[in-house]
């Protein structure tokens, strides 16, 4: 059944008797009022009538726009659907005086801004849902220069955490029988331990002990909105070379004991903050543990991006630190190892501002509720490794019976789950003053 | 890629670690503050990690409850995870001092009751969507009961308005090369004219000028949400009996100028009130119009459901009003003719409180850009025609040119578009007062 | 990718500069002259170059013939496109000179008719495949009458061996999600317990314990070549009304031991005399194990078909045999006894001029490597069970380690397998004479 | 339904009971009479109840055998079930006598030899169709060496053709969205024009006027049988450098009036001699014309491949011909004229023993209807172009309405159909001698 054929043809019959912008609008550089214009008869009660119709043309105005247009509209846009501040005040009075539910329900309805309303009506086609996506990454780009799209942004971060709630997820194998636009699309997205080309690409998904996930949302066809790279061994990695080389030994699935996360890339700009990585992991452990139920260990190989920039911006240390490969390989033996406990005690007790670990991908694995196993020297040589962390990786450990009790702990008293051998090396750091 | 079994396999491994219900707990008839329990941990921090294993132990108990312990359970959750008057009404005062669009985002965060994201947190899989759809069908039953419900059920119907959108929906025709299991719901959501069995059912499909088409969402597979049955003809049909006949004369398709939308049925309750007719059929047109381009006018065959009631209950009209098959032939010419002029008058002229058509076939296809094009005598005789109007069918013209405008006279001005000679009828009517 | 599309599409290009039939040939009863052309064309070197459209306006041509043009144009294919008897006389005595491979070769070539070449001329899209099966069904019915057609159908099937060649199968499943069509055929082609409707077609595939597994080829989409009805049971069954009755008990099917394979169906005769039903039930034996590993026995409940006939064709036995339910329900059980030992000798004894049992189902079973089982009295009161068996039924069993000794035991010396208590039942027979 | 799961699943149960191999056979170096042996049982009753775990054990020892191995082995096949001479002899004799069709039937059954039933016993699951035509191509690698192997390879091409007949073939077209897996396969299989790299392959089918299709045989999922490059360009092609070029300006397809197929490749050397090409052609015209009807010549741009070889083989010619893009720039116009007339004549004139042109690009379009249109000075410096043709290529034209008729005067009388300027060079040649 032709379904994609039948929705997303937008055929004459839709366009006419349909109040659209006249050809002189259409043709012309379109300005952020025409468009919001559109916007608000998308909104009108002939919306309903003619959504379809209109939501082709915003979409085809839209992909005409320069950035400083797309900010002039995203502005537009906030300012004109945002809620009433004095019909709020009014019904807000009337609340307090009344504590009614009906006032509250009204109060709650004048509070919330169109913005979701809008967002729902510009997702008129299959197609469509990738355009918002990217439209909120437009979006994000203009945020910090303009703190006042911040409410924009969040009714369209709430639209996007419904839309690709855990229940519209798929989980996929990503293999060689693939649509090769998706292959291109995990080659274009690998953020982590960047993708060079199709040969780079074959070595992580042809050999029996290489394996891709992905998660699928059922209107973006050939998009994984979040992907993990899995290496199937015999024991916990140390270093990524081994893991990425060329001609190294393929392993029998069916022999390998650990598998080992070693590259998670989001690739959707626009679904930023929606989560989404927590549940892959869980569920590829469960797909992992049905097809090869001897595995007995679940680990990531992991890079520490913010341990560099910390200990350089540290006016107490002295300078300068190693940065490439050839002064790593020139350290001590104790100068490497007292860079090891600062790294232990820098991603097990240094903390942001809102108590959780400085370090994002240390911050995702601890609070999806793995803990930190153990930390590798001389593991990462390339892309931005010696720079970030002294080319040290970290192992994140997901031990299924820990996982609650982990979460639950970070969750409530920003507790960083920690193997013993690590809470050691920390408390060698010359950071652990008493 | 077998991405369901993936998805909805919940195995050991998710549900070890995971402080579920004990064993007895879930052994005993569960009780609404059992699973209200439950609720809160899914919404808490806990509920990030453990979502998938508590998301299932909530439908393995909701699917044990009764009636009585389902409505208690609604009345739970609704009490539970409603907004706190209070924090309203301080968060409201600081509101109206400071008109600062901080607050206003506070103000609206605890103006809006918590069912959102309990409904979202149960969709973890796939399955799980139609749950929710049957879950919402429940609470509608005991709405009427219990008005304090109704703002979860406002909740669940902006969830599944959300979920639901237009772009989440596809079109497909449904034929004899659907699955069974697909045909069979169609048979049971038939609600208009009744599918007796499957030759009743083949009837509908075989033919090459017969055709249903239905709303599908990627997560209920088999479930139609809404389907348009439609013959292909040579004139406007007058009547539902020669559409259903056995042995009536097959025409080819592209010989026809008509399309008749002879029946539409919703088949989820619980998305009462989510838009998809309206859809439906203008897409239906597209797809009509490009399959077969000869096509001149779409129009339906629609029953009228309130007038018959509408008579009866009328203290001043001479009563008894015909009801079988056998009274209505046996009326004069001019009793007929009276009665199709009150119909007249009763489509285009009777509103109900909220200033639109008191009959809902006509409210729909008013509000979808319809207009009233023709009324039809002794066109019903099957079920409940004769009672609810006589026998009278009209047909609703779907003009494509005017369904903008009819549609934003009837959202502005209440105005019902209708073709003259029924407006002739109307003026003719007894209602029809000075 | 809409490979159908592409394949089966015949456009104004395919037909335009080919040498096709006249206008006026196309539109008069076609005859087998102007058909046999038609064919002499397609083997031609013309038919290189526009099969596709000669082969179109070939099956043009066949649909319109009615029973005795079909018969006229089998003779005149047979006769026209067979060896010439000449040529090969004289490349035999060629042969017998030289004994050379050349030469052979040669005698090979045109010892062979060209029938075989023409089946193939005539399959130029996925669509023909259906029809030469069916054309073969034709000829099946003219060839009683016409001998001389023997040599046209060997050919057929062979070429319908080629292509219906085991690697070319499919085993699937069917059930209520299989497409309605499907089903339909399933409902038309079931042969030994007739389907009555859809109703008694959802009591064999719905229920958890019963399945219904069928061959099919790629270019038969919703044509079942052949399929094997399969009830889950905890006993070997004894008669079919139970299993077949409307308010039975289900069974959990993880609880079941053995697997009753209650029906097989042919439904093309098209393919008659084509090797099918033994891979079916191997394959199917495989994948019930696979999915329920508990299975212990896999049996038939089968017809005997021609032990009725048999027993009223002797002149020698007391008339009149029992042909009702009520004279078989009224029969003493030394009657019983006596019919069931007979019954056991003609399965086990009995044999065609071919050396092999008289009985067909008999002989298909036990040619697959299964063993006589068991006789069932009483077990078979619908259809012509009474008539054909005096209600008595046979199981067959397959037991995996004795499949291939069992079949060629058979096979080399006719031997029929049979289990110890049906050697006494037979022994006992009053055919049993020393 | 997990079709291939149920088909290709080869269980514990299949290969219990079974006469296999044992252990110690199976584990040393398979020879040539293990293996016959195991045909002979494949052959005999036993094959029909156990072919499948026969046929499995067989591809298990085929896959060890080496390239000496595998001849051996072809050379026992041949000898062991090879028709036998003195029983052709015999019925010979007897038919010569009698002319009878029974003894017909016999002579034509004892001439052949047994090995199309070995072949069809072999392919008894989907995945060993592919193994079969890997056989063939080992075989055709000892056919030189061992002519006695002709008559084996003679049946080979017989099953094959019969199962790779046009109504089993379907046409798909190869682009972005097939699997990564199909393309690598056209990326290895591109004879013509060889694909370096993905980038390479992407130029070919992501650009909206580059289409690749090729056809598929259903148990090749992956595999393209043959496919066909395809330009839509608004000119006739003169080079191949500006149709593969990086940066060129890709056109609107539906503004193209001309689609150039620049490359022909066919992707099974165990399908050689196996018609497909010229099906293939003539379904990618009908697709094309029916996706852009406004496209008005269908021409090649084709390699010549043995005229650089014919003209150096001919001892009365001045010596060296250019081989390098150098020396053919160096030419001059009158040197170059003369070279196109000689190209002309070769051919279009130049015939090989069986009467029909020596170079095999222009014995296949030629043969397949079209018409020898333009020859290309300096048009191909890639690859073998220099040496095999001093860079001149051919457009060979596919005109709807004359492809039938040139094809039957090419078969019966040799003629090469060839464009007025053709005719007009070639009679300018050196070798047109009165």
């Amino acid at each position: 059944m032709a379904n994609t054929s039948i929705n997303d043809f937008l055929g004459a019959v839709a366009l006419r008797g349909i109040s659209l912008l006249k050809a002189s609008e259409r043709n012309q550089k379109p300005d952020a009022n025409t468009i919001v214009e559109l916007c608000k008869r998308l909104l009108s009660s002939r919306g309903n009538a003619s959504g379809l119709a209109l939501s082709f043309q915003f979409w085809e105005l839209y992909e005409k726009l320069d950035a400083p247009a797309k900010e002039a509209l995203f502005i537009a846009i906030s300012a004109e659907f945002s809620a009433n501040l004095e019909d709020v005040a009014t019904v807000a009075t009337q609340y307090i005086e009344t504590q009614s539910p009906e006032v509250l329900k009204v109060l709650s309805a004048v509070a919330a801004p169109k913005y979701a309303e809008l967002i729902s009506r510009l997702n008129q086609t299959p197609a469509s849902t990738l355009k918002i996506v990217h439209m909120r990454s437009d979006l994000l780009r203009f945020l910090r220069q303009n703190p006042s799209l911040k409410p924009l942004d969040e009714v369209f971060s709430q639209v996007l955490t419904s839309w690709f709630n855990r229940g519209f997820l798929t989980l996929q194998e990503i293999n060689w029988h693939s649509p090769a636009i998706l292959l291109e699309n995990v080659k274009k997205y690998e953020a982590v331990h960047g993708i060079e080309n199709w040969n780079d690409l074959a070595r992580r998904i042809q050999p029996a002990d290489r394996l891709i996930y992905g998660f699928f949302h059922h209107n973006l066809q050939d998009e994984p909105l979040i992907f993990v790279e899995v290496a199937l061994t015999t024991k916990i990695p140390d270093a990524i070379a081994p893991i990425l080389e060329d001609d190294r030994k393929i392993i029998d699935p069916n022999t390998a004991t650990t598998a080992a996360f070693y590259s998670i890339s989001n690739c959707q700009e626009g679904l930023r903050g929606i989560p989404l990585g927590n549940f892959l992991i869980k569920q590829v452990v469960e797909d992992l543990k049905k097809r090869h139920p001897q595995l007995k260990e679940f680990v990531t190989l992991s890079p520490i991006v913010r341990f560099g920039k910390w200990m350089r911006d540290d006016p107490e240390l002295a300078k300068p630190l190693p940065t490439t490969k050839e002064e790593i390989d020139a350290m001590s033996p104790e100068a490497s190892k007292s860079l090891l406990a600062d790294a232990a005690w820098f991603l097990a007790s240094e903390k942001a501002a809102d108590g959780k670990p400085r370090d994002p991908v240390c911050r995702f694995h601890i609070g999806n509720g793995a803990r930190l196993e153990r930390l590798n020297w001389a593991a990462h040589f390339t892309g931005t490794g010696p720079a970030n962390s002294f080319a040290i990786m970290a192992n994140y450990k997901y031990i299924i019976d820990d996982i609650e009790k982990n979460h639950e702990a970070f969750q409530t008293a920003g507790t960083v789950a920690v193997a013993p051998p690590i809470k050691k090396q920390a408390a060698q750091s010359q950071f652990n003053k008493p």
